[in-house]
């Protein structure tokens, strides 16, 4: 059992209440604007205790290892000796299609995924994967494209996409599910709450 | 609770076990070379227990909507005016690099990921996906790739493919992880048992 949880926003207060009340819940998340930790502090933080000789849980927001920075904390406690054990839940990328009743891949019609991020370090915008749209085959998923919507409608559109191109925003901790077009990706993307996936 | 089950080649039999004693369990797997049901048959024996006012479980060996015609499924049942919840579990597209330890995305390494079948339609092999090793920044699963590893090999050597690139070959199911490099893709491949997922 745990000695110590880090755990991130957006962790569901029913998974802290399930932790022992000898547990130690430490808030490590990084909130928009406030003051939270930085990446080499948590890590920090998750070595020094586990030296300590605590039992250290990490409860990350999203799958540990799909943009979640999970292989950074992972390499920085091994480089330490310390042993880690690596529990994931299901991811967004694929649960929030098939909550909307989005088959992921269709028998004919879809036969590759394609997960991308609309954000990168440095709240660097990603459009690169754009030029995909233009293949009918491929199920496209944008995870952390909701602030991004605009810039990729517009962009979409820009290099001949079909403004009729069926498109989803899937919140999958509420299961708020919008299915509309890309010439109306923009103005629906005001209408979710964050986080959400895009599905194409 | 579930009056009628039917279950797929590979559903953990401790799955059958928590079904009800009353529940009637049917097996529909398709095993290579053996007499078994047509999609077409899977998806009457559906609607027609669910007409007769039972409910229908299908447990399917994989994520339903990852190529796992569960789209199809779904339709089938839903045009007959049935309701249909699908409950998933993971994937191992995901689960299988996650379980070796292998990150899905690093950042500012392998910043989106492809998910792709080696096996389409009427047993037609997919190559169309190697270009795309010439990615760095892409993170490769390939699905129902383990007999078709040889033409992997071959086909991606030919366009230039580094020899050394790494390639892990996991198997979710019984925890075989196998790292390897791309020269040595074939050989490995027969060394895991089936199905095996193969990560870039």
């Amino acid at each position: 059992t745990l000695d110590v949880a880090l755990y991130d926003h957006l962790i569901n207060p029913e998974i802290l209440e399930v932790l022992p009340k000898t547990c130690e819940k430490i808030y490590v998340g990084k909130t928009k604007g406030k003051h939270s930790k930085k990446q080499e502090e948590i890590n920090e933080l998750i070595v020094s205790y586990a030296k300590s000789g605590k039992i250290v849980g990490r409860l990350k927001a999203g799958h540990p290892f799909i943009y979640g920075r999970g292989a950074e904390e992972v390499e920085a406690i091994t480089q330490e000796g310390i042993n880690v054990e690596v529990v994931e839940g299901l991811s967004s990328a694929i649960s929030a299609p098939t909550i909307a009743g989005i088959p992921l891949t269709i028998r004919e019609k879809k036969d590759s995924i394609l997960i991308v991020s609309a954000h990168l370090k440095n709240k660097r915008i990603n459009l690169d994967w754009i030029e995909n749209l233009k293949k009918e085959n491929l199920r496209i998923i944008v995870l952390m494209g909701l602030s991004r919507a605009k810039h990729i409608q517009k962009k979409a559109l820009e290099i001949g996409i079909d403004p009729k191109k069926e498109v989803a925003l899937i919140n999958s901790l509420n299961k708020q599910i919008i299915k509309t077009t890309l010439e109306n990706l923009e103005e629906k993307a005001k209408k979710i709450e964050k986080p959400a996936v895009i599905v194409f």
